[in-house]
């Protein structure tokens, strides 16, 4: 059995997480919480519950044609855990529902989260029932920062997944995120800039992004910069005098090889001013097929060095389309179909208590099976630095030798123990892609990697799961 | 042609919106914008290009079983469009990228948005190619806001169509969004309640919304609480305990007709207390089965009166089916599926220049066509107040008799000229829902409602097409 360790607050009290500060995270207020946490809480503070309770993250399945997952958000939740409380504003509006008693509102607003978390690093690649976080903390604090720590860890794990997907079929060239205008919100595109960084994207649109994590920023022109101007021509001469070091024109406005012709004639006038005309971008129709076509064109003017890029509707699906077709594109902006996850814009990933007390426990119903108490996972690679295959066992078992244990204790007593910068996260992300058996990156029809449970474990499981079918009467 | 308007300054300066504040729009910086539209702005500057702009906002195509949208998000770009400025941290920053002229970074400083929007109010319903907002302004200041007005009016209105799908399918039945934590982000948490809430649901786990927009809150146990209990009944009665009135127990954490009973007891036992079960909820199995089954076990019970919820992967899909089957739900928690809008997390919403300086323009690219100009949507009703057909017409134009224009003025010189409240909104979506053809409504293989364009718009297309046109060079 695991024990709630109290151990001292021995870890850097001048700790600053260098990626995300307050201004990133200026939703995390308290309330950002669904009611039910709250409701509970109550009930849990009327019954005396004040035990520690192990809370583990998961995801139960792959969406369709995904083979692996890949964890980020965990800077975004050790920042909110470390400034988890409730305002005085937030009880008085918790007070006005009528639904708490005095005594509990008082309580509540001493609360802070004072737990542990064991955690996969940011990058880390995982697989469908390996818990990715543990929170220990009396069951209050556990319970309370549920939807905040899914929401978190969801959001970016899926989309650095989706970016990895894109990474794996980009056959080295460049990928930018260009998500932001139909992210699910400002937030979103923010974090979605960050994942997708993580994953390995060269950089992104978005600015604040930019300003906030240090990503590189990229963006030229629009079709409305064009038709702005009285003659596609002059608008491409115009952005060459603004930006002549960083030229790249959109040719798709009225026709793209027309567009093609032009951007040579401003790519050759640039060259005579001792410039050079650094790219042009396709934004429709059969993109293989015109990015020969536009090469071509490109190459008799002279214009060897120009780079073609493209964007609209990319993921991985499409990437891996045009190359097999035969693109000559040199990168990519990556949209909506990233920044949203199109055909997978949420996973299952749940939040499951599986000890409380010291006591580990289970929920049975029908395919939402859970594994008990606190975990640990460990990873064994083969001779080439690939992995072989992970064991899920418990966190209190002996280490399994010749094994990498993949969770790190990452905050105690409510003080984050771990940080590290974003390229830390964005290399262990490198890393981990390459180590990845290939049937398991297939971006269809992927492999099935190996997760066993330990003895242990499964020994465990049985034991907890009969005394929870112990818990059904039949009549 | 419609010429920029300077208006005088003649609207409230009192004016506040009651729905978004400045803590609702945190990630509301000048610097959530894609970097292109900073480096259109800064050539516009070089090339002294300030002449008003005119950008139209549109849905070029439905999802797949989609047959109309709703439209949100208005509000949230009344209070971005109102604040935009660049903060002296913010020029910092762009200086610091040496993308930029002095020149230019000193005029940045200054910009603010001054110019006027024309759009669909919240909670109307709208149709592709419908223009649903348009942004007339210097082209540096409404070119800088393309971003962000495409993401907050993207996904609001995504969400808000979403939801109104449940709605039609829902039976009168209670919905109630559970979607938080698997949103992206807790921003799209908040505008996932909100945009839920215009859309016609009874409210929200989303304790952050309950207190920003004043939508009812809702919510009660989850497994982990009954599994806290070393026995299910237990927890149960200790629920009972600590919210009398507000009594719904989950019921599927070992066995849903098991737990159906032991609510029973605790039913009764609050009955003898003179208290009332509120509900039972399940969240597994096969919903339409067991709600029979539960239903039949309360009823023996003698508790008529204890409602049974329902959540887990509810969409209008899911709650379309279970109704086919004869489930007996009183009310639904629809989470991920609604929050993310699974089906169609995504629709190809665009912000297309259409004037500049007076002159109309469109781009011509590939299947993506635009109508040119500054527009007005018309709307035809039948007798008994149906949608007849709609017609976008030059805003210029006369107005259509009989017809009733969709479009507002709601933004003049840089300043709201409008406000209502959620509940407002709420109520013009309920009307728009209610006098939409039936067929149009259908959850799958909708009707195609009519939109035709004015002779007008149709003559200034063509022309202003085959002006296009002339930019194309053979050869």
């Amino acid at each position: 059995m695991i024990r709630f360790k109290k151990t001292p607050e021995t870890h850097a009290e001048d700790y600053r997480g260098n990626e995300m500060t307050k201004a990133d995270t200026p939703y995390a207020s308290a309330l950002i919480t669904d009611l039910y946490e709250l409701t509970m809480a109550a009930s849990y503070f009327k019954e005396k519950m004040f035990a520690p309770a192990t809370f583990s993250l998961f995801i139960r399945t792959y969406p369709k044609n995904w083979g692996y997952f890949v964890s980020a958000g965990l800077e975004e939740v050790l920042r909110y855990l470390e400034r988890f409380r409730f305002t005085s504003d937030e009880i008085d509006y918790l007070r006005s529902t009528k639904m708490f008693s005095e005594e509990f509102l008082r309580f509540l607003a001493t609360v802070k989260f004072t737990g542990e978390v064991w955690a996969m690093k940011e990058g880390e690649v995982f697989f469908a029932d390996e818990p990715i976080l543990e929170v220990t903390a009396p069951i209050i604090e556990s319970q309370l920062v549920e939807s905040y720590v899914i929401n978190a860890v969801h959001l970016q794990s899926l989309i650095c997944t989706k970016a990895s997907r894109c990474m794996t079929v980009a056959r080295g060239k460049t990928l930018i995120d260009f998500s932001l205008r139909r992210t699910h919100g400002a937030e979103a595109g923010l974090k979605v800039a960050r994942s997708s960084y993580i994953a390995g994207f060269k950089g992104t649109s978005n600015v604040l992004a930019g300003q906030r994590y240090g990503i590189p920023i990229s963006g030229t022109m629009a079709h409305s910069y064009v038709t702005a101007f009285d003659d596609e021509i002059e608008s491409f001469r115009a952005f060459a005098r603004t930006h002549p070091d960083n030229c790249v024109l959109l040719i798709d406005t009225y026709d793209t090889l027309s567009g093609a012709r032009k951007a040579c004639v401003v790519g050759r006038e640039m060259k005579q001013r001792g410039q050079k005309l650094r790219g042009v971008r396709l934004d429709s129709g059969d993109m293989a097929d015109l990015s020969k076509k536009v090469r071509q064109i490109l190459d008799e003017a002279g214009l060897n060095d120009t780079l073609i890029f493209a964007s609209s509707g990319f993921d991985e699906y499409k990437i891996d389309d045009v190359f097999t077709k035969g693109a000559l594109i040199d990168g990519f902006g990556v949209g909506t179909n990233m920044g949203v996850s199109k055909d997978a814009p949420s996973t299952d990933m749940a939040y499951k208590l599986v000890e409380y007390d010291g006591k580990p426990v289970l929920k049975l119903s029908t395919d939402k099976m859970t594994l008990p108490a606190g975990k640990q996972v460990y990873r064994a690679f083969d001779r080439s630095g690939r992995f072989e295959r992970d064991i899920i066992a418990l966190r209190e078992e002996k280490p399994i030798p010749g094994m990498t244990p993949l969770l790190a204790n990452v905050m105690e007593n409510g003080r984050a123990t771990f940080t590290e910068t974003i390229d830390d996260a964005r290399k262990r992300c490198e890393r981990s892609l390459k180590a990845l058996p290939e049937d398991i990156t297939r971006i269809t029809t992927p492999g099935k990697y190996t997760v066993e449970e330990s003895e242990q474990l499964r020994r465990e499981t049985k034991e907890v799961e009969e005394q929870a079918k112990r818990q059904i009467i039949r009549k």
